[in-house]
């Protein structure tokens, strides 16, 4: 065991601070690493304030985590000390189950453990995340991220690169084909550029015409108003696929009127209820409604060097650690464009001064 | 023009009674058919009472015919006099849209033209359908019929047969399956014979264990009674596909449960408003709920061989037209199994008696 320091949430109402507490030393197949920088995910937010009622406290929140290797087990491959090194969602899975023997971890059976907010496979141990100076996680659920990337805007593809390039591959996104991307927030700018990489035409639909402005300037050919009824018609059955990020309940009806015969529309973002659909939607089209999760390691691998390939980041904006819960605050107004990343050397500043 | 009798509905709360009117002689591309039976679908009976607010009268219901060639346009080449011939949902469509030359008519962009509660195209003339003596369809939308069949239990292969034909073979179900049914109507028997014949493993999934009795003598190999949350519990993502036949809204969370990763639950009865779909239920898995309307004329013809080749037919309960209203009300209560066929020679003398 070896002591971390973090910035934790102690229950669902106090807010964020230092904290203390020891990690396992790398085993033959684990990984440890310095994090240099970590995502702030919206679901962060939910789960350090108990939203979704499965809460663990205390709580490290992070799971969009970029850092260095600094020690690795005898048995480690995959990476080396001094690389460069992602963790995402996950940290363990069972590994045995149809899932996990077809690389979709994200789908085990058992459940995958989260990289916070679980407890360690065979153990009471809760696990803590990316709001921390050191992790260690088993090989498979370390990616490698190339040096040509932009470290810290590298972070968020971890989990909002992750969750959009995966439904795009999927559903085989590709040139030819009219992509609309629902929602400009962290998954949604990164579903335009991902889908523009892949070669499609995308449009942004959003509710804010002035966000479409600024899905112009991250790749989209098109915006669409979801707002404008004459619009919306106008484009009605002329999607082959759509990625929903929106990240909560919702209407998908005049969504689904958008899709071409035999489209889908991917929900990546909703995980509560939907608001009635009406059968005769999907019906009248044999369209189809599904859902993604995330990706599985190999597809996160291969994520990161699509990015690093396409020269594909997020669009960023730095804060320091003891700045976190006036980031919350403002994620609560929509107001970052489009992910708040933790320079994680300010981890040291703020524990010293607390 | 020619002279027909039908029995029609004169509005929406008269029940039906004999009708006299014209139909059109058959141009070169025609085919007339002296109907022998038509089969009672369920949204005959929603359609004469104006249910779905779109009802046109007078109507003369009936989309399951099956009839005898009498006469054939010049240009006529799929069927000769004599041929037994079937006409199921449409008598028309455009022709021309991205649906109709992928031979999925069903989807015409500018709709099909629906047998009966329709208006021909290009004019403002009601379509009537098969509770009539005679009909004249063009030749794209009338398919032939093997004289091999039980002729009187080949009509709802029209309706009830191809809608849940088709949503089998689009999503290829086969051996080495798991396909579950959901409800047993005129819909749910023929998707496990087809789905059976199709060489899936079958799971007949109702709320009666009564039915599921005989699911089994229609040829399912299991039975899941979906009030008994044990069982459904012991089932959860064991199905590869789920084809829900159930007709009016409900919630759908139970059956995507049920689903495996990437399994695809399809409606062919729900054209309402469904329940509130949790996302996570798709999320978790990627999971697709689609829908499927009836099939093309291609794929219709497709399904009375496949029927043909392996001696399928409905299980059905002939009646006289004169006891078309007593049916209806019979159907409101799941009083059948599991379609009601007309013998259209019992209309000669309804009429006689009116």
């Amino acid at each position: 065991m070896f002591q971390c320091i973090g910035y934790a949430a102690p229950d669902a109402t106090t807010p964020l601070a230092p904290f203390s507490f020891e990690r396992r030393d790398p085993g033959p197949h684990d990984i440890q690493i310095e994090i240099l920088y970590c995502g702030v995910c919206h679901s962060d937010l939910h789960q350090t304030r108990n939203d979704w009622f499965n809460s663990l406290f205390p709580m490290v929140p992070g799971h969009e985590i970029i850092g260095r290797v600094v020690r690795v087990g005898a048995q480690v491959t995959k990476l080396k000390v001094g690389d460069v090194a992602g963790v995402g969602c996950m940290v363990d899975s069972c590994r045995r189950c149809v899932a996990c023997t077809a690389d979709l971890e994200q789908y085990c059976v058992e459940g995958p453990t989260p990289t916070y907010n679980g407890r360690e496979r065979g153990s009471d141990a809760l696990t803590f995340g990316g709001y921390s100076d050191q992790i260690v996680v088993e090989q498979r659920f370390v990616v490698k991220i190339p040096d040509t990337l932009d470290l810290k805007a590298a972070a968020p593809l971890l989990c909002a690169g992750i969750t959009t390039y995966s439904p795009l591959k999927h559903w085989k996104v590709g040139p030819g084909q009219k992509v609309g991307v629902i929602g400009l927030g962290g998954l949604g700018h990164m579903g335009v550029k991902f889908a523009r990489a892949m070669g499609a035409s995308v449009t942004m639909i959003t509710t804010s015409p002035e966000k479409g402005k600024d899905a112009l300037r991250l790749g989209a050919n098109e915006v669409l108003v979801s707002r404008d009824a004459a619009a919306m018609e106008k484009a009605r059955g002329s999607f082959d696929f759509l990625l929903n990020t929106v990240p909560v309940g919702h209407d998908m009806n005049p969504y689904a009127a958008l899709l071409k015969i035999d489209g889908t529309m991917t929900l990546v973002g909703a995980l509560t209820a939907l608001d009635p659909l009406m059968g005769f939607n999907l019906i009248m089209g044999r369209k189809s409604i599904a859902g993604s999760s995330i990706g599985g390691m190999v597809e996160t691998q291969e994520m990161i060097d699509f990015c690093a390939a396409h020269n594909i980041v997020s669009d960023i904006e730095m804060i320091d650690i003891a700045d976190i819960n006036a980031a919350y605050e403002r994620m609560l107004k929509n107001d970052v464009k489009y992910r708040f990343v933790i320079d994680m050397a300010s981890l040291k500043k703020a524990a010293a001064a607390a």
